[in-house]
């Protein structure tokens, strides 16, 4: 595998959400990209999602020459595959389909060109097995909306070289994603598990009546969340053990966190009812507002806050 | 006790990082603050607080007439509380300590006032057990800092009454927190709790070698992070459903998040060796960055964030 060959052509394979969200990304940053779904109606869709977005992508900073007319569609997969520098593969989440899917792609896919999975449910490992090539297929998890949100989830399977690892970090890196690299595969990588944790204990606090559905999410946005919004939760540890930081404040919290830890909720299961509580509390904290119109909100104010994100981490100085 | 008596003179119990932030808001919304602490050198390092504070208060916008002047301090309780209209303890997180103190502050304060506390970990109806008025007594938890983060954990005692639980939400309300109303005591509160469900996972997958501590710390302030600094998880559920809302997420996802709570961590001790390294891993991370330097930029994009959101709370017109 030649890892200096540069990334500019990249095929989408599969344009549900996450996949058109991927081809606006990739295309507000100059690439050409290649869409393929056997969906009726696919293409439309697909172009639709782009328009939508790219207002969006353009208040973000769109890269030079980055356009819409970059965007090719075919609905025949190993057409869409064969020039590209880099596959982001978006199927549907079922091991034996994207075990064909991928066997597929490797046949197609030049052996220099990296095999990019969105998949949140299936290890690499699994999907790679039938493979030619494996050691150049890798996840790369989004987190929803891929085209607003910084997060990429890098994380091999068993064939995968290192090599491939790092290539795909510095390619998302260079298109203003944040990767991480998982260095083992575990069950919903590591945003999914931490997301599902906090939600297990709303689940939880719901349930016993503690709180509704609306302070629930009070008690995040306008408390802790707000400050995940800003650093992340080891960091503000360290800031919240003053000058002593992480040091200080391990001596002063970790016995009240693992008092907590003692009483939260371990269920594996909704507890009975609480499924439909949410619903209806969530209609109710909805207020008549629509699903597009709250969608509006959230990523308007998102936007602003990545922008707000993005000038202090490209301008340290502003740290005196 | 006077349910229309209005909320001018606030006497601040304490005056450690808690309770100087706790007086620095109060000041910034043109309330009279009396403070009170039995530390050498209690006052001057309040007012220093309130100085350091000052500029970020201005910058969110101070009440009419909001003045450093109406801070008083003195070193006796009693006085410091005879004429509040509303005392927010912040003293030492000893249960014998807090019982005394709010015998004490109970027999000093009017009776129609408010006595609450920014406890964390005792109830208070441990606390209120002493009082000849517990009914006027109430958890206040602000989440630190207070002047920064709106959220503001309200709970009564099994001796509070629902009126003091409303009138401290209208109290908190008014002055631009956004309280909830917890319906039951438990340990650690709504905020804590949830903070403590994801740090426990947090730790889990830095212990098993999954992810490095600044890669955790991405993966939380790039991913789900930054949508919880929007809106809250339930809510962003609702949204993640698409057209078909809440129901359609749920009817998708109980699967999946059943499947990654069967694989969290549940431990309620700190694996062996884990504390050490997220230690190290976060002084890493610091990369010779001071506390205070990283703080400033923390509060700096807070502070942004905050009058985002505000801006957008404000104005839902802005959705269409």
């Amino acid at each position: 595998m030649s890892y200096n060959k540069p990334i500019r052509r990249v095929a989408i394979v599969g344009t549900g959400v996450i996949g058109a969200s991927w081809a606006a990304e990739f295309l507000a940053r100059s690439l050409d990209v290649v869409a393929t779904d056997p969906a009726p109606n696919a293409e439309a869709n697909l172009r639709k999602y782009i328009d939508e977005a790219w207002p969006a992508l353009t208040a973000m900073g769109l890269s030079p020459k980055a356009s819409r007319d970059r965007l090719s569609f075919t609905q025949d997969m190993k057409t869409a595959v064969s020039r590209a520098d880099l596959v982001q593969e978006n199927g549907p989440e079922r091991p034996d389909f994207k075990i064909k899917l991928f066997a597929s792609m490797d046949a197609s896919t030049p052996s220099d060109s990296i095999i990019a999975s969105s998949s949140s449910g299936i290890t690499m490992s699994v999907m790679q097995s039938p493979c030619k090539h494996p050691e150049r297929c890798v996840i790369g998890h989004p987190f929803n909306p891929p085209h607003m949100i910084p997060l990429v989830e890098v994380v091999g399977g068993s064939k995968t070289s290192p090599e491939t690892v790092q290539r795909a970090i510095a390619f998302y890196a260079s298109i203003g994603k944040k990767p991480i690299h998982l260095r083992k595969e575990v069950v919903g990588h590591v945003a999914n598990r931490l997301q599902a944790a906090l939600y297990r204990e709303v689940v939880n606090l719901i349930h016993l009546g503690v709180v509704d559905v609306a302070d629930a999410d009070t008690a995040v946005s306008w408390g802790p969340g707000l400050r995940w919004g800003v650093m992340g939760p080891n960091m503000l540890f360290h800031l919240g053990g003053g000058v002593g930081g992480i040091q200080h404040f391990m001596d002063q919290f970790e016995g009240p966190l693992a008092g907590w830890w003692k009483d939260l909720a371990s269920f594996t299961v909704w507890p009975e009812g609480s499924k439909q509580a949410i619903i209806e509390g969530v209609l109710k904290e909805a207020n008549d507002r629509t699903v597009d119109q709250l969608a509006e909100m959230r990523d308007e104010v998102l936007l602003e806050l990545v922008k707000l994100r993005e000038k202090y981490a490209a301008a340290p100085a502003l740290v005196k």
